[in-house]
């Protein structure tokens, strides 16, 4: 794959996966929305079929990483870090676009906006403590990247087309299950990407982008992914 | 394909989508229905499963658009036009068919019916906006027909025969994430359709069939999916 | 395939069919159920994942039909008969004895039970109207085994097998948004023999088990299932 | 497959099942959980993709049991037991690794507790009955492994890499359907194991581990696994 495709294939499905992602939070989260306090089932779900549509679109241009920890995981496992910055370019620019997608569908609703605004675009803990919250989410990212390293020597699974499916579950999965405490980033630009969109867009009574937080969810998914890729090099 | 079972595909196809996405939203909001008030997650897989049904069945006879925004797109994207006559007449007949069956099965709620009853039939938008609602429209659709153009390029999909599952979750997908503000009509002939039969039908206290809006979803879809055509062409 | 394995397949397919979907109406309904007023959505996947786990492990012994609207739906298209009274006896003593199974299971609960239990094997409408109740069970009917028919057109869906997944999803759906007047009988031997079952178990305070609507359960979904066996003959 | 692959494999396997499966019950059980009380739907399909999760990850390594009532069912229907002590020492030690990390992703929230954490590591009755219990346990273990040894016979389904998300949406029907008077352990060391974390773990005010009941969902699932594989060698 040229480096082309990669940035193109990350950007574009990146920013679906925002789209969704964001999406679905603003759905649930925001006055005047049908989808309003539908609850934690709709956010999972929502956020596992962006990473569908994400992940098909990008696939036959990127291999559809979508996600820096994912990048991370598959270089220390084989030991190849030379596309790393292209991937994880693409991801960043991909995952502000998506965030501007999103605020661009909901701009009526956002303009009649009234409460903060951020847990729509980037993770906020419920109980803010640095040390529990990174390893929440190294926890949970080692729960994403690891099924994924292993998903690929499923039999069958890469030629049916459904490996992606298969992801998006696990997305959901992870979600459902640890995405109690800080929201899952699990995903560096997933979550960075957005919050400089909050920073800078005129959304009123937007609230704080809450800067202190924004290393934990960069940091948290970076070194779980890292060590998925070490575990999986380690025991397969 | 022939003209005759395309159109034939397309009316089985849509009508399908349409009984069962009109029925989730019957299901959901009349009197008298055992899924009263269920919530947001069951319209959007209401809807996503109706796709699956409706989409398996015609797949065989007309390829399965059932939206005249796919069809557009994929008429971007090819270049070829001669046969998108055939497929939105095919679906405009099939989304009213599929809009009658719907009544007959909750015929007693309707004939019980205190309330208006559009939103069973057609979209509604939350905050009444043309260029908000306009945008949402737009890019929900893009959000749908881009990653269907994709999914062709899955090896393996195809062949499985899981593609139209696939699609069937990606809609499941939009409307968790993006339908928050316009009840994503993404599709003229699911909007419109409908909309005709909403305004013929004798539902006692049935209220406006609100033809102001209706340019709205047959616009934005049909601007979204030839939007999607473009990119696709462009970037794979 | 012999009749002793039809036989054999149908009772033990329709048995778990049954244990999972009078097994989610008890879950959702009894007092002492952690899925108590769960909802909807419990109920449609319930039911879609019991047609899951009884029509794999039907499938290889019988095809896997589970349903007397399906064997007559296949009769109507195909125009071969004799084994349709192997499949429904195998269906109805499936389902009797997945109704006892579904008693066992939540025996503690129905011990302890003070409210009418009939709903929790058999079907109610919500609103008592015989022709429209027919009708709501005819259409949903045909929304069943139309699909199901047209399943085995799709290239490589039976090859790859996850047809059953996905005829268990469009179960889902159907529950989901043609549900609602009737609780969605859609096969008589689901109706009748957990109707029986009720009947005889001594069950307190269970009520009345309803025999006036019971024919509408039976006959709408063999209607239905014959109407879509010459549908697809038809168009097909 | 070596002993040693074997072990790793349900040793990881298990430990992300639980992760996931625990993980779920605390996100709806704990105070300061974003999906705090987020009902039944929540759970079923948490601890479903649980199983996607570990299985996919594990079944390259091990074949991926995950439970020693897997583990029985197959050793009684092909008469081969030599294996089964590895992979219950396997399922074993990664449950209660997997209880370790789903208290470290909630480690703020369990700091934070004031209430009884039994529920989130094992089960717990609604009604207290022995036999009762053991019935229920018994009959949805049998709906667990019948199906489970019955997929191996369907056609495409191994190849296609499928196999085991259909076993997740399985578990999924099970909890939807038959958890409600239990919980459904359906699996000795999902139960056994974390019950050992809670009794050792120094979480504030966690309650009583209830050694009681303890051996009801070890020996119920034992009994229904070792059945499933009778009746499964008799019936196919």
């Amino acid at each position: 794959m040229s480096n082309g495709d990669i940035f193109l294939g990350e950007v574009i499905g990146t920013a679906i996966l925002i789209l969704f992602g964001a999406g679905v939070c603003a759905a649930v989260t925001l006055n005047h929305s049908k989808a309003r306090a539908s609850g934690w089932i709709v956010i999972a779900f929502g956020w596992g079929f962006g990473v569908l549509a994400g992940a098909y679109t990008a696939a036959p241009l990127s291999g559809a990483h979508l996600n820096p920890a994912v990048t991370v995981g598959i270089a220390v496992d084989t030991g190849t870090w030379d596309k790393v910055w292209v991937y994880i370019l693409g991801q960043m620019v991909g995952a502000m676009l998506g965030a501007l997608l999103a605020w661009l569908v909901y701009f009526a609703q956002f303009q009649a906006n009234t409460d903060p605004t951020l847990g729509i675009f980037s993770t906020i803990p419920e109980i803010r403590n640095p040390v529990a919250n990174l390893l929440t989410e190294i926890i949970a990212t080692i729960g994403l990247v690891l099924p994924i390293l292993a998903f690929g020597r499923t039999k069958g699974l890469a030629d049916s087309g459904t490996l992606v499916l298969i992801v998006s579950l696990l997305v959901v999965g992870i979600g459902l299950s640890l995405g109690g405490p800080t929201g899952y980033a699990i995903n560096p630009a997933r979550d960075l990407g957005p919050r400089i969109i909050h920073a800078v867009l005129p959304i009123p009574h937007k609230g704080t982008s809450d800067w202190g937080y924004a290393w934990i969810p960069v940091a948290g998914p970076l070194i779980g992914g890292a060590l998925a890729g070490a575990i999986y090099n380690a025991a397969f």
